[in-house]
């Protein structure tokens, strides 16, 4: 399916001959395929000497994936086809935390009304995947444990399925993000061949309102013993730093997140230093976030560099530590900090750089993600499309 | 091999229904282990109905595998047969640091006096495997940097091939150590079954004079991109900490390792504290390692007791990273400090408990290396014995 959707049309013998399948074993999948009418013959191609072969593309609009990405600031909603192609999308602020049980009535009326504007046969939504910050358990979709909402214990996956007649699964956001970004080439993933041999790892780490990561091995999601991988935001970078949300003190997240550079901020401006954040903020300290800090940084402002330099000194001994143990082939740099420009790239390449074990590393490369603000909507999308097509690797796990 | 060596006699109908294999393709394997003589027939076993199956079993002798341990303290060197049993084994001491060519002679008259005093018939050696600390470059063995040696680009494969008659594979000493402890269930590794789904991931972590890991999945070793992953050794776990061998500072193997241990005890001595330290010296402070400051902390010395609170504080701050990142289902300790009994262990659990996120890593079996001080020297014979029986998956990388 991923071959026909990126390279179709396609002969049978092209994608045989791409992913190392005999002949009749890709015809029989293609038949159930174009049987289940995911898939359609679309003319002939050129002869390579005999009878012209028959191509093969997707029906683009013969199933449809929806993704939510429930984000601490806002609640983002895609609705794929499957060619992959984002047909409808909505955001909404996601405001203060509410109680779990209007939340989730508040998300399915979202659901709903995104599914009646959009216009599309809803007997052709394949399901609907949610992605949610935090601990998520991986085959109940359950909320073991998410500290921007304050979440414990929750069955998320199990309440939206009661209230919604099309399959759901609940995955972490990070995930879900990884599988956009890094998975399909064709989405706009940056990735470059690599020089390493063996198995590709690819860490996609997600830095806004907090900070998790993901990891890619050969396009499929590490999951784990306990499905709980990739909490890069909670490990502790700073034995005896600042309280984080999620109990323990001195956390990357607690001192680099979105949310602790404003906080920073915020403490920078109330103890009265001469700092350009002051002007910026208008007077309203609870104004200042991220973006407000690295603009002060821009302009050369010491209390805002400061607190810059901080966080991203921080984020890369984070990063020099997956360098260390993984050594993987690509990270991939999302989430909002992401877009504060060359002054958080930048910083960020330069303490990696300088953390990680000499000579440790040679081959990776940094980069940032490319699919902006709904790219952990659209990756919670695919983790329907995954489920729908049955990738043999995956089904264990869906 | 694998299955023979453990489980011979068997028969070619249980080694097919073990390894889902069919039978015809059991018989070409297994015949040509009988051609190249590792293989014998053993006798009939029960019959189920039928002719009674013949039993297969290895032929113990017919190749041995030398491993070499380089370690900073001591060098030791085994030599096993095809059923794995250590047929040999010495240890001299490392003493100082020697000019890299000096030592390389050294470690070849060991290598040959070995050969000579153990008396076995030196064609069916299939090679020697050394187990070196620091980045060692995958296909080619070549030191890219070793802190415990302060070597730095040394091509030491290439060095022992050229003064030695049989074949040459330098690897990492915590890659060997893992194969060693977690791969061989028959040479004593301590895993349960776990209780996650998917990929067995196994981090081996190894605490001596330096601090090192590996990771197994499923049996395998991680590689990384560039064969330098594992190194949880030069985590930055304090930004501003001291000075490390790697030349950065803050790393965990700077604040934690036998040698940190040791260089804590001796200045808390040197400061004039009042401290048992000082008895167990007899004041030649240069004798304090890491035992003696164990031994003071078991007794209740205080100044012993804050070195140790802080290093294993420090380890599991490192152990709740891997935990959070990886979500292994096991995690193997071994090494020096491991010999310290329950006062090291159990603050390490207890620190990498407090430390990793809540709800994280709810399968991860945290348990000690079974092997001893020469489970490095024998995983490095293990690093030839998978060469030699050419495992398809290990090929591109041997």
């Amino acid at each position: 399916m991923r071959l026909i959707i990126l390279e179709g049309p396609i002969s049978r013998a092209a994608i045989a001959k791409r992913i190392g399948l005999s002949i009749p074993s890709v015809m029989t999948i293609t038949e159930n395929l174009i049987g289940r009418g995911l898939v359609q013959t679309v003319g002939k191609g050129k002869s390579s000497g005999g009878k012209p072969p028959e191509l093969l593309s997707v029906v683009p609009d013969s199933e449809y994936y929806m993704g939510v990405d429930i984000g601490r600031s806002a609640i983002r909603l895609v609705i794929l086809n499957l060619a992959q192609k984002v047909i409808f999308g909505t955001r909404i602020e996601t405001g203060a935390v509410q109680p779990e049980e209007a939340f989730v009535n508040r998300l399915c009326t979202l659901i709903q009304s995104s599914l009646a504007e959009a216009e599309l046969d809803v007997s052709r939504l394949a399901g609907v995947g949610v992605a949610m910050p935090g601990l998520i358990e991986g085959e109940t979709g359950h909320v073991l444990f998410s500290p921007d909402f304050g979440w414990s214990d929750i069955p998320l996956q199990n309440w939206l399925q009661r209230k919604l007649p099309y399959p759901v699964v609940v995955e972490n956001a990070n995930r879900a993000l990884a599988l956009a970004e890094g998975k399909w080439k064709g989405a706009g993933a940056c990735l470059g061949d690599g020089t390493g041999s063996g198995s590709r790892t690819v860490l996609c780490v997600n830095m806004g309102h907090g900070i998790g990561a993901a990891l890619l091995q050969d396009d499929l999601l590490y999951l784990g013993s306990s499905g709980t991988s990739g909490e890069i935001g909670h490990i502790t970078v700073c034995k005896d730093g600042p309280l984080c949300a999620c109990g323990n003190s001195g956390c990357l997240e607690a001192v680099a997140s979105g949310e602790a550079i404003a906080l920073q901020g915020r403490d920078a401006v109330a103890s009265g230093l001469p700092t350009l954040m002051s002007e910026l903020c208008g007077g309203a300290r609870e104004k200042i976030d991220a973006k407000l800090v690295f603009d002060a940084a821009k302009q050369g402002d010491l209390a805002a560099l400061s607190i810059v330099d901080r966080a991203t000194d921080y984020i890369g001994i984070a990063l020099a530590m997956a360098i260390n143990i993984l050594d993987p082939d690509s990270i991939v740099l999302c989430g909002g900090l992401t877009k504060n420009g060359p002054i958080f790239f930048d910083k960020v390449c330069e303490s990696t750089k300088k953390r990680r074990m000499r000579q440790a590393g040679r081959h990776v490369d940094i980069c940032l993600g490319k699919l902006g603000d709904y790219g952990t909507a659209v990756g919670a999308a695919h983790v329907i499309s995954y489920n729908g097509w049955r990738i043999p690797k995956l089904e264990h796990y869906y």
